[in-house]
């Protein structure tokens, strides 16, 4: 761990002199590599590069197609408004000197961890490369392959070239994400001084930057390569690939975008909870200091993991569901539209990064639209920030709808089948509802506005025990709706799909899984919002600690609380988000793995029985992942917490003068010492999440071998996903409402219900809350990335079950 | 409820002069009727009556088949052993006066809460007898059931008169079962006091006749009731019914077993959790009191509690486990002796029946082989009670092995396979081991000799939050080895029937799903035994409340102490037992529930497409309704058990002499309490359970009809099923291990460890103590049954989903 010598050593200097402040929390500024370039760069230069970028992308762009041009440009557009909207917010200032040494402190923590983080992750991704390099370099072709001189060391380099390309992006989305919000919190803090509109403007362009470049990088990426290919594989030339085969070569860069995210977020929310419950147990349970009190030696340790914690690893995770979304949709709108013989299927192909184009479009004016107040010096806000943020809200989800409108019309109309691309918006409209439901759904459940959150407060009363019962309780309970909200939008964009006139050479409707496909875009067609509004909660949460760290009026204080419950309440609902659409893309991968199966094995591959012993095994054993997955993730937060109680106790114990001010806590010891413990757990169940399908479905390709079940280990492999999907969204809904009710049911204890603070109802539900941190914001957060890493994994793995 | 009017009151007269003991806790004894009419027979009338019986049964048991005489003469010589039993221990003195009347107390509150409860079921098992049997009237009939003239009124007949039979006769199970129980536990409780060998003798032998009376019921019935369904259709007679279709008679009586064990479990388990709860939370953790302290007003709710909650559910439970096993077991067996056109095939259908019998033959000699010591002046044991219990379950299983061995060779021999019984054999063996590998999996994750109870109780220093966490890592963790033993033993099982050598008229092996149900077989090849271990527990632990309550002498203490340590183990290893072979009996009857589908359907059954959205929904919901169930059935134990907590405060600041033995708790509104809130909260999780795969069912089958899917009813219930069955296994384990796990960890502390009770260790470990009670005693038993059940009503109510 690089991090400053005298954090680590907790020699900061005087502490006496001014106990308000923590000067020389840091030693040296540290600034990555790729921004003191950036930064060092004259503008114009920088100017002329991006213009020859611009230059270059859009030739390769225009010899493909006219629609990856649109692409293109818009998100180079969103690009340049990100980088303004990271100016204005770098242009905001920092407050005063002991906001900047606690914000430094945080900076230096974060940075730290990502770089080993990403260090390790890093060389696991080269090893798995390398895997994935010698497995397609043995594996058999397809026929259509075969036909079109697809070579296997071909396919090996495209493979591999992509996942590397995925796990890069994956990297830097997760980079950009923590790079703004450690630099944000300090500035929104300050302008919490000021004014709580400024504060949350500031918090909120932040978060709006992180989005616009997560999102936009997805899209390029993928518009990139497959212009790329496009161009290189000379694609519909005779004897090439054809267009409809192309997308299902870009598996590689999704699966290279989940593997980063599955350990970024298993890392990040080890870390970010470990650091959390260890605080709060010995801080605010046996200490009684308030959360974020600067006397918790493991206060630092627990701001730094909302950075790399929520906002590196949501930024990974949201990268990687709309990578996974566009790459799944695109291979199914090129299987339907080969079925189908649509003369040009590049609409059907490319509608995905038209409707995440759009997205950045209608997400970019939903971000500009919250705006601050005229007059500065009005202090409280007029309106109740989470207003505001819906406000936002639905000026974006109105114009998605009417820009998936054109957009359908556009890309999905074919003469034959003319009215087909209504049905298909009518499908995005499911997935919007949908997306509507679940947030409203995720807060009935943890919102104590509502019954149940209520409820479990009540049961509270009767002590820790009842209140961990009535928390189990109503997370399992949650998990009806949703399901009910799921299976009903699966079932009716089916069916819309269906029924949209497009039909194959027999004359059967085919356009079933696309209209699920499409749903699923239309679900995620503010995902660019979405993402703002979840990047906001973090920012908001760090602002408070700096805030109360460095001692600042009460009236600061309040502000900052306001915005940090409202990014608990956004934080919770975009995990109900998540959830949807990892369940809906998740199907879509199978659909396509099953496809990917059939031309490989040159048989047809469209049925998975579970009647056969050995695939009810596989789902047997899908279900069980998940269950272990969770428990080891859950293990690895308790394990290290408890480190950090260790640790915290015997400073305590050996200084004495913390509790005073008069002697320092060492911050540097907590933050390495969960840093480390993080690194060490998250291989266990990463390792599981990427061994176990391969070894399944190798061992039983080897049994089906030996007794003649030729297609064995590719159907066991189905049902793993299949039921692994399954319980992983019900483990993951599981985990994150019944977190999220016990933070807030404790929450509502303390706004002074059932005896308010310090009450003994007050401290059950602490134990609710601690208990429920693992499972929100590692487990179950762990889990949506889960699910599309196995359904991407299957997919690019599928030689080894054949 | 009817109970002693006293006891309701709480006026239980002067209470100061004699504060060690509870004259007049009851006013009348009651004798349920049945028991007051055999005990008013003369003995002789008795031996008439029976040897009539004896009788009637042999001429229909000989005019079915010898082996059918067989099985009736083994049931009633477990019978006679029974009655030996029953007269031994009800032989043993009670004990002081103030035991017999706790005793009284507590069969009081047990036997009105019994006959309240199945008042209730009964009325709904009428109920829905009436519905099935509308369903049946209007159901189309197969192509067999024509051929054979087997009307719509006959089957449904059959089906109705099953399922009543059924139901009765797993009524009786759970009575009988609570019946010795609340007999036994005073005279434990007195023996005790003499020696601790005697006492064990008689908590065994009282478990003992329970479990004979339970298999033996469970043989007998289907005996009884294929034999005169042979004789009344006249089997194999030109144009009647074959007798390979006989089994699929027979699942009326399943499916009612499983209802009434269900409802028995649900409201039990509520009933003893929410008592235990409800008394630890205010005596055990606010007054600081023992457990089982007199003071308690809700120790006599508590221990009615582990009457009804442990003996009678278990009973009920074991009854329907064992029944839809053979039923399953006799399905497949005909199926594939008419596939293979076996000559002779009621060897493989009776086989299971023959199993059973040899395992009432060999458990009893292994609960006579525990026998008291020559020397009753010897108190403390020379032995460790649960090597006693191991060593009787070492004589069963080996004699079982024999048996097993000799009813393969004797039931499966067949001249077209000349050695397909000894792969049936191995078979067996495969089961029995598994149950013996699920037993060391299950004590390695709950027994505190172990590391995983050990670093829960250590995760307890840290707090009461860091428990919770690590409770919840350990059971989802202790998943993982069952599911691959599970998966191990049916791929290998159904390997060893494939290659048995049997073959169908094509010449493809069809031994495969039988090698499954054999294996099945040998897993329950000592069910008797293993019942007699499990009930065994909740005697123990009621004569250690009874002592407890009566304020005997240390030493008397220390033995039921002892009794109750071994009790918890048994109760624990039993379980997961109970899920081994539910998990197997589930994956039986999926198999009889397509072929039952193909016959009606008219139509090859043979696949359960998951890559179908529907079939994936119907997957997706079976799972879902595993987490709302267990979500209900906890939350009903959370909120009875808060009920309980105002109750015993109320009655603590009411009364405040009840501390200093000055004043009498009111025992009886405690028991009133908790007794109206289970009949209460059992019915929705129950009504859940019963009503879904019914209406997924029938929602499906309209859809699919008007979409052109003839079978999608079907499929989609299939998956329901199999997707159920798997969240199930994993559920059941998580909560019962976990809530083992954590009982273990609490009574670790208690032994000193960690700073041994009252200690900051030990109030962590008791609220894990208190969240794993409603895990492991409420929602993890009623998941066993509803499993089974779930595949039993599938198979009942297939005409409506077709």
């Amino acid at each position: 761990m690089m991090m400053g010598d005298d954090v680590e050593n907790g020699n900061l200097g005087p502490y006496q002199d001014r106990p308000r402040t923590f000067p020389n929390m840091r030693s040296k500024p540290y600034t990555p590599l790729i921004f003191r370039i950036l930064r060092g760069i004259n503008v114009r230069v920088l100017v002329i590069l991006l213009l020859l970028g611009f230059i270059y992308v859009f030739y390769i762009g225009a010899s493909t197609s006219p629609i990856i041009v649109f692409v293109f440009s818009v998100c180079i557009v969103s690009f340049l408004l990100s980088i303004y909207l990271t100016k204005w917010v770098l242009s905001k200032d920092e407050g005063p000197p002991e906001m900047v040494q606690i914000s430094d402190a945080i900076r230096d923590g974060a940075e730290g961890f990502f770089r080993t983080q990403y260090g390790t992750i890093s060389k696991m991704a080269l090893l798995l490369a390398l895997v994935i390099l010698s497995i397609y370099l043995f594996r058999n072709t397809t026929p259509q392959q075969e036909s079109s001189g697809l070579g296997r060391a071909t396919t090996a380099c495209i493979t591999v070239a992509g996942f590397l390309l995925g796990a890069l992006c994956s990297g830097v989305a997760g980079y950009v994400g923590m790079w703004v919000s450690v630099r944000a919190n300090v500035r929104v803090s300050s302008a919490a001084r000021r004014s709580a509109r400024e504060a949350l403007q500031i918090a909120v362009r932040a978060g709006g930057f992180s989005a616009l470049v997560v999102v936009g990088m997805a899209v390029i990426g993928i518009a990139i390569l497959y212009a790329a290919f496009f161009v290189w594989l000379e694609v519909d030339s005779p004897g090439s690939v054809k267009v409809t085969d192309l997308p299902l070569l870009l598996v590689g860069y999704g699966f290279g975008a989940s593997f980063v995210a599955l350990f970024a977020q298993l890392g990040g929310g080890i870390y970010t909870k470990a650091a959390d419950v260890g605080a709060d147990l010995v801080g605010k349970v046996e200490q009684g200091i308030p959360e974020d009190d600067p006397r918790n030696p493991a206060v630092i340790a627990d701001l730094v993991g909302d950075n790399v914690g929520d906002c590196a690893a949501r930024g990974a995770d949201l990268f990687e569901s709309i990578a996974a979304e566009i790459i799944s949709a695109m291979i199914l709108g090129g299987t339907m539209a080969q079925r189908c013989k649509i003369e040009d299927p590049s609409g059907f192909i490319l509608f995905p990064l038209v409707v995440h184009s759009f997205d950045l479009v209608v997400s970019s004016i939903g971000i500009l639209s919250i705006r601050g107040t005229r007059d500065s010096s009005v202090k409280v806000p007029l309106e109740d920030p989470m207003t505001i943020l819906q406000k936002g809200y639905s000026v974006t989800i109105v114009l998605a709808v009417l820009t998936f409108a054109g957009s359908t019309r556009w890309m999905l109309y074919t003469e034959q089948a003319p009215s087909a691309w209504l049905n298909f918006f009518l499908c995005g409209l499911v997935g919007i509802i949908t997306a509507y439901v679940f947030v409203w759904i995720t807060k009935y459940y943890t919102d104590y506005k509502y019954e149940p959150v209520r409820t479990l407060a009540l049961s509270s009363s009767t002590g820790h025990g009842t209140n961990i019962i009535a928390g189990v309780s109503l997370g399992l309970e949650s998990t009806a709706l949703p399901v009910l909200v799921i299976s009903i939008s699966i079932i009716s964009a089916f069916w819309l799909g269906r029924t949209s006139g497009l039909v194959d050479e027999t004359g059967s409707p085919t356009g079933g899984l696309f209209g699920t496909a499409v749903a699923t875009m239309g679900m995620l067609s503010t995902a660019a919002y979405i993402l703002t509004m979840d990047m906001f909660g973090p920012i908001a949460d760090n602002a408070g600690g700096i805030v109360e760290m460095s001692q600042q009026p009460e009236s600061v204080r309040e502000i900052t609380d306001v915005l940090d419950a409202v990014g608990n309440t956004t934080k919770a609902t975009t995990k109900g988000f998540a959830i949807g659409s990892a369940a809906l893309a998740s199907f879509l991968l199978f659909s396509a793995y099953m496809d990917e199966v059939s031309s490989f094995a040159r048989e047809s591959f469209k049925q998975v029985d579970i009647a056969i012993p050995e695939v009810f095994i596989g789902g047997l054993l899908g279900s069980m992942l998940i269950f272990l997955f969770s428990a080891w993730a859950c293990a690895a937060v308790g394990r290290t917490a408890q480190e950090v109680v260790k640790e915290v106790r015997r400073q305590f114990i050996e200084r004495p003068g913390i509790m005073d001010y008069k002697e320092k806590p060492d911050y540097g010891r907590c933050v390495a010492i969960v840093a480390s413990a993080s690194l060490r757990e998250m291989i266990k169940p990463g390792a599981l999440a990427i061994v176990s399908p391969i070894l399944v479905g190798f061992l039983f390709r080897v049994l089906g071998h030996y007794t003649g079940h030729p297609l064995l280990g590719a159907k066991v492999v189905a049902a793993l996903l299949m039921f692994a999907t399954v319980s992983g969204i019900l483990m993951a809904l599981f985990l994150n409402t019944a977190g999220g009710a016990w933070d807030n049911a404790k929450k509502y204890i303390e706004t002074g219900a059932l005896g308010g603070k310090g009450s003994d109802s007050h401290k059950a539900a602490v134990t609710g809350d601690t208990v429920g941190d693992p499972f929100k914001d590692t487990a179950g957060p762990s889990l949506h990335v889960l699910i599309k890493m196995l359904a991407t994994i299957t997919l690019v793995m599928a030689p080894v079950f054949l």
